[in-house]
């Protein structure tokens, strides 16, 4: 019994991951009275969605390193986990959900007094023959484990079972798979229907130099391909076909993006947007009284473009999930929580065949759609000074606002150590800070690291001289 | 002839490297007809002085290749250059300057329009016996050449002619060369009188860090010791003897830190502060009408202490003197100058055995100098997911404002690829941006480079949690 109600209090959270099991931590600390249940559909709670691909790779040798928290541990701190659980329905009038045991069948009603939704979201599968039946998804541990499992059996002969896999989707997770694959001596094709990897995260230039190292690795790029047909035999994929030719594939490996798990936030009435994801407020609100909602199942607000995107990452979705956490338990006594989510500029990175990549804000397809006027730069530099040894290579690219100078993007693509020198930029971005000002800001320099001007600030110089703004440096 | 006056306008250089060159330069994209003349006292100009130290250890061939540009190609772009010349004195009313040319021993005035003086910063030698008769300085290319050459030379046996070496002076140079000489199969001990290394950039905390990594490298360390006599023969050092013991050094080495070049500015009636470098104004402008200066040799207004202070860095040389351009092209028509050096938040980074520092704004020392109340974190995390491999360590220290929580300060040690990091610091030290504001901001995330929560923003959240700030994560 907790609370001033006299009653217990409920958190019902319907999801295990980041956001849902973030959140349960928070009020757990927080509340030790409160009766906290969580319900998730797999096997796993809290893991890392992102370590997967090298957990097919085996960079990352077991499954469960990639766990940071087992059912049993939430359980230990006095939760109610239901795994292998799915909700199917919410009824906010009655607040209860409507939950389906996977194993046994049954199904019941669970009551709330407050309901977190953070179902997450789905792997995208396009309408592809034969793509249902034989292709595999990462999107889950169990997926990712099922994948490494099967890429791990041996044929009769003595050799690996799969000698030749097809990746469909080009975006960070099927490069990096893709990649993953060729470690393991798997040949692999990549195809997108886009003209090149990445669309959504780097403008075409900047996909080139990534291209080039996939290629320089030993991935097959089939772009600007439409997959066609699956085929199998034996309930294992043989070939895929898409629009340009046929390849030989033992495995499908799909990963065409994902879509918010919306469905449960309908059932309740909970308004969606645009992108098909739950829409919320900066307290991680929904609009339905006593529903919130976290991480990839909700629409956050771009800073840079001022419009609603669904941005599926494990970064955003533990924030939301402490923001939430911390406006729940101020709603029981009707008030409002102190945090609040501020929304994101688009920040990513990865890395691919010892290349690093980061991106951040809007790139220029970003921000023709978002009838921002701007500038861009690209220009080629070096990683540490252009006299040392090893100076590597990075490609550079800002784009700056017109009138104003505000810093509305950047990628970088790099063979040195760069992919975290975008969150400089990503502060650039959500702060509003211009390229007149990021010139003169005090960052560091060593041979080791770079030239004298920072590369983020030879590129600020860059676009103040082309926006002819002042002062030009 | 150039300008409304009908008469050649002269500006005149002091100091041929960072501030000086980048500021003649600007001058002459700027104004094709105006007469620039520079003086410089050594055999160089525009060069690395950071990248003397891995000239020094051999992972930089040549000295040429620290060269940006040589004085030649300075002439062909229509400037004269006065190499091997000293400047002795100004006259501001006159509008001259007393120069002495070093190889014929010739005095003459040259007269100016506008003066800069990038004078730099001379190696500070403390007052002890045989140290100024024995020592080598590597403050100047010339110098880190010299070097170079003794470490270079065989013995009569056959062997090298330096097995022992001596190094003064415990900051950001003297590790490098200590490193440089380790690297080089040289004995090296590194005294310093403080009990810590960097003492000024580091907290006593996170500097024991390094100098684990310094010794387990094979360098000796003698810290909280005083150098009490350099002793020699036939012109070469034999050993020093400090307060706590005597060792061999066949070379020793002064890297105690360098003192502003401020004779000439003050023979011209320049204002020097308290740091005693010149004091400038956004402009850098001097006291004293017709006179800039910048670079090494002045004093720099410090973001987050609210103090002045005499910043040594080929960063700040390149865009003050930029800044001093644009302002001295403007004084001639009776304007200002749209560029303003901000000041500095006192950011750094370097490389030590493979271990990465980077620190930014105020230490704890810094801290309690500058009277402000604060809260500090020290932590340990991994560079990488704590489930990849070779995930790393990284020693974090973050300190922030206890009323209002602004960034104060930060401290990044690690053995993964961190220091650029530190930037992210930089910039939120320089902002004024909260701990609260920034555990909220969108750093990018991916296994390779961390984990979910960036490692500043681990530091940020527990900086509001200490200090009882809202709203707490």
């Amino acid at each position: 019994m907790s609370g001033s109600t006299g009653k217990t209090w409920r958190l019902l959270v319907v999801g295990g991951d980041a956001a849902g099991m973030t959140a349960a931590s928070h009020v757990r600390r927080a509340d030790p009275g409160a009766d906290i249940v969580v319900v998730e559909r797999g096997n796993h709670t809290s893991y890392s969605m992102c370590g997967i691909p090298y957990l097919v790779g085996g960079e990352v040798d077991d499954a469960d390193a990639l766990v940071v928290r087992t059912p049993e541990e939430f359980r230990e701190q006095s939760m109610t986990v239901h795994m292998r659980t799915e909700a199917l329905s919410a009824d906010p009038a009655a607040r209860t959900v409507h939950l389906r045991d996977l194993e046994s069948g049954e199904e019941r009603d669970e009551p709330y007094d407050a309901l977190l939704i953070a179902t997450g979201a789905h792997p995208f599968t396009p309408d592809v023959e034969g793509l249902e039946t034989f292709g595999h998804v990462v999107h889950t541990l169990d997926e990712g484990e099922a994948l490494r499992r099967h890429l791990d059996e041996r044929a009769v002969a003595g050799g690996p079972a799969v000698r030749d896999a097809a990746v469909v989707g080009g975006g960070y997770i099927g490069m990096e798979i893709a990649e993953a694959l060729v470690r393991r001596g798997v040949d692999a094709v990549l195809i997108d229907r886009a003209a090149q990897v990445m669309n959504k995260a780097l403008d075409p230039d900047m996909a080139a130099h990534v291209e080039r190292a996939l290629r320089d690795f030993g991935v097959k790029l089939r772009l600007g391909e439409d997959l066609k047909v699956v085929t199998g035999s034996g309930g294992r994929a043989t070939e895929v076909t898409t629009s340009a030719g046929t390849y030989p594939a033992d495995v499908v490996i799909l990963a065409a993006g994902s879509r918010p798990n919306a469905a449960l936030a309908e059932s309740a009435g909970c308004a969606l947007g645009g992108t098909g994801a739950v829409v919320v407020d900066a307290q991680m609100r929904t609009s339905v009284e006593g529903v919130w909602a976290a991480g990839d199942v909700v629409e956050s607000r771009d800073l840079v473009a001022g419009l609603r995107r669904n941005v599926q990452l494990g970064t955003h979705a533990n924030k939301q999930g402490k923001v939430a956490a911390i406006d729940l338990l101020a709603a029981r006594h009707g008030g409002r929580g102190a945090a609040a989510f501020p929304g994101v500029v688009g920040t990513a990175v990865t890395k691919v065949c010892d290349w690093e990549i980061g991106r951040t804000g809007l790139h220029e397809g970003d921000a023709r759609e978002a009838g921002v006027a701007y500038a861009a730069t690209a220009f080629d530099t070096t990683a540490r000074a252009g006299y040392m040894a090893d100076a590597g290579v990075v490609h550079v690219k800002m784009l700056a606002e017109e009138r104003t100078g505000r810093v509305l993007g950047c990628q970088l693509v790099g063979s040195g150590n760069v992919a975290k020198r975008i969150d400089v930029a990503a502060v650039w971005c959500q702060l509003g800070v211009t390229v007149q000002q990021a010139q003169l800001l005090d960052l560091s320099y060593a041979p080791p690291f770079g030239g004298v001007w920072d590369l983020l600030q030879v590129a600020a110089r860059k676009l103040t001289h082309d926006l002819g703004l002042s002062p030009q440096l």
